[in-house]
């Protein structure tokens, strides 16, 4: 009988294994997470200790034993899956509560191992209530201790960062956010970053330190966090810390099987979702994806994408034709009112990558200005001299920002160019826009520089 | 010395203004319109009926003498052309106060002229408070006669039907609106009128007829509008009404001259803004416009359209290099919290065009479930079964119906595939989405009806 393992049961794994067993009745599917969830969104946990709501609950989709009877799939949580033997086609497992360690085979592998927290190599480290943050169980923990903190620091300035800050603001804890670049929000271009930091400064001020690091953490007697001392010297009361410097792919297991780890450092993958071996898939955020622009590989996971390689990945094992292109890094977050939205490649990121590129930034309303609530949005969009065609825009501000990005994200997909994307018939009345979108502004000046350098 | 005359002042005409002068600092500009005003928001004026904002002159960019030192622009309101004489380059002009008639050359003219409202050939239709909508004077005379009624009816459930009926309900009119067809927005298909009706009726109950129309407005001994008479038989209270059964575009000038109207209707031009004439040209509602979808001629005229062409008509006319490839449709509205967007084909205009169609209907969150403020919208999306090809889109609901609505615009634009578009990276936030979007969802729906096709 097929036997399908699914390693990981969070967006990739799980949505895998539902579009499988949809496609396929018989079909004898497991899956292994050393977690006590399955199936919940990630994506949602700021939300969570921010007090949006109060039951970690909602975030989960279905329960373990609800997963098993809804798609029929055998569910191990707590099970750490050890190694994985391609020439036997065999895994071995750990039992994390009771320690018994068994071996079960498979005909088809899907790694869905996803990324966990970068941890931080700091003095004193090991005080309580500092945290990293990837799953419900520490959602959890760290809901519990903002109850109990009145200060609070968060290391490192990107999504994650920036979206703790807002929670624990709304917890009513007083927070710094300590960013070591000259910038928050790496994936910005430093103006962009610049004017976004001003932003958040004006909502809650001296909220936010750049080029600046955490030196050691200081603890009180009972081990608690008490203080942290910066790089510069400064001193920063805080009960409570937050270590979000990112993730890394989940590799190991994968890469002591023999499976290709790709030039990023994750599982290569082909569109269809394969590995270099033949009966062993790999999705979500273990894997590499294709950069649409650039179409070269790159490392950026996102719960969207994890999903979508999911449903491709459960195709694919379903012997359907499926495939996933790649990604724009597209992406939104927020902090109180403001919106923060990007897509395809930065003037940095272009540059790098050897493009001649023109830039336009401008600011606008986002609706007709006569009408109430219309507020102020800045975008930056960048294009190539050579092919004229967009490569990324990078959206801020109180208004609607994140729904500009994802034109130009459809825009980008299709490779258009800046010609094309003036011809995009946005829709118009007043409480949306204005006559002419901010976009399409965006565009005439990028096509006035681009006709200059004809 | 070169003289542009520009014929209407509405949005085509004064971008086409603006945007000569920048591009030519010497030649001579002349704007002739009937109105008094220039330079104004038409969109914007169901909103200063409804009171979001209290004065007119919000809607103004521009006033005529503005107009005059900013552009370096000479304008005549209140003037009427009569008579465009190709053979020599000249047009007869009605000073609409004085009643003075005179001739004035051109080297180039810019026919701009818009569109009018349908009358209604109702018996009747003479007596006092019964308006039709286009420009500012008309706005300010509904103002006036609002603030003295207290019922009224609307006539035709189209964009602006909709606009007005949020309007008078806001400034506390009972209202009633009538529409002869059995559904509301003809643009959209019949299952989702009916369902934007429903969720109209939710709001405000016993608002919309349909399936009925107006048999004779009676007025009162003063020649006051009391009651209507409808063909059912019923009679409504209505000391106000407004006639919004669409426009038509105004082009007997045009055509008593000899310039070519197109099989809509409308003034044919191409995509330079060019008529069958050398050195007249035209912008605007007055104009067909090529369909992007079907390539073939249609007549939507839309303030972002007519803003889009005179920017491109203004170039052509400075010897620039510049294209209007189209238009989709694309458009969106409001009543009170509801969306209601469009762009591209609807399912009935795909038949009618020989499309062989799949659409796919869903309705879903447009955020994440567990976030407050999460509300259901739903998506209509149509693609053509040969080339697999998007079509068209309908978003309507409490949520963010039009965001939807542009990033398929930008997809359809591309003439994107169906598989394209799912390959779309949108961003996603729990704020913003849920983890897969709606559109992306349709998107998979539509793929696996095609692939059964296949």
């Amino acid at each position: 009988m097929e036997h399908l393992i699914i390693i990981g049961a969070a967006a990739a794994g799980t949505k895998a294994a539902a579009k499988v067993r949809r496609e396929n009745k018989d079909l004898k599917i497991t899956l292994f997470t050393e977690e006590e969830y399955v199936s919940y969104s990630a994506c949602g946990i700021p939300f969570y200790i921010e007090g949006e709501f109060d039951d970690y609950k909602e975030l989960i989709e279905y329960t373990p034993s609800e997963f098993e009877k809804d798609i029929n799939v055998k569910v191990y949580t707590f099970h750490r899956v050890l190694k994985i033997s391609p020439e036997s086609n065999k895994i071995s497992v750990g039992n994390l509560i009771s320690g018994e360690v068994f071996e079960i085979s498979y005909t088809k592998l899907l790694i869905a191992t996803g990324a966990s927290p970068i941890k931080a190599d700091i003095p004193g480290a090991d005080a309580k209530n500092i945290f990293t943050l990837r799953n419900i169980n520490d959602a959890i923990a760290i809901k519990k201790a903002v109850k109990k903190s009145k200060t609070a620091v968060i290391i490192g300035g990107g999504y994650i960062g920036i979206e703790i800050l807002e929670a624990f603001f709304k917890q009513g804890l007083k927070t710094r956010l300590i960013e070591k670049q000259n910038q928050i929000m790496s994936v910005l271009d430093s103006e962009i970053a610049d004017n976004l930091k001003e932003m958040i400064e004006n909502e809650r001020p001296n909220s936010i330190i750049t080029s600046d690091s955490v030196k050691k953490f200081i603890a009180n007697s009972k081990g608690e966090l008490e203080k942290i001392e910066l790089e510069s010297g400064k001193i920063i009361e805080a009960d409570l810390a937050l270590i979000a410097l990112g993730v890394k792919p989940n590799i190991e297991l994968a890469q002591k099987a023999g499976i290709q780890i790709g030039e990023t450092g994750a599982i290569k993958v082909n569109k269809h979702m394969q590995t270099n071996i033949h009966n062993i898939y790999a999705a979500g955020d273990c894997c590499e994806k294709n950069h649409i622009i650039t179409n070269k590989p790159v490392w950026i996971p996102l719960g969207s994408t994890a999903n979508k390689e999911g449903r491709v990945a459960g195709l694919t094992l379903s012997g359907e034709k499926a495939s996933f292109e790649g990604v724009l890094g597209s992406a939104v977050t927020k902090f109180f009112g403001i919106n923060i939205s990007l897509t395809g490649l930065s003037e940095k990121a272009a540059e790098k990558q050897g493009y001649d590129v023109v830039t336009v930034t401008i600011q606008s309303k986002d609706k007709a200005g006569y009408m109430e609530g219309a507020k102020t949005i800045s975008i930056k969009m960048i294009a190539d001299k050579k092919t004229k065609r967009l490569l990324g825009a990078q959206c801020i501000g109180y208004g609607d920002a994140d729904k500009r990005i994802n034109i130009i994200a459809s825009a980008l997909t299709a490779k258009m160019t800046v010609k094309e994307y003036i011809n995009i018939d946005i829709s118009y009345a007043p409480p949306f826009s204005r006559a002419i979108d901010i976009t399409t502004v965006a565009a005439y000046k990028l096509d006035k520089l681009l006709e200059k350098h004809t």
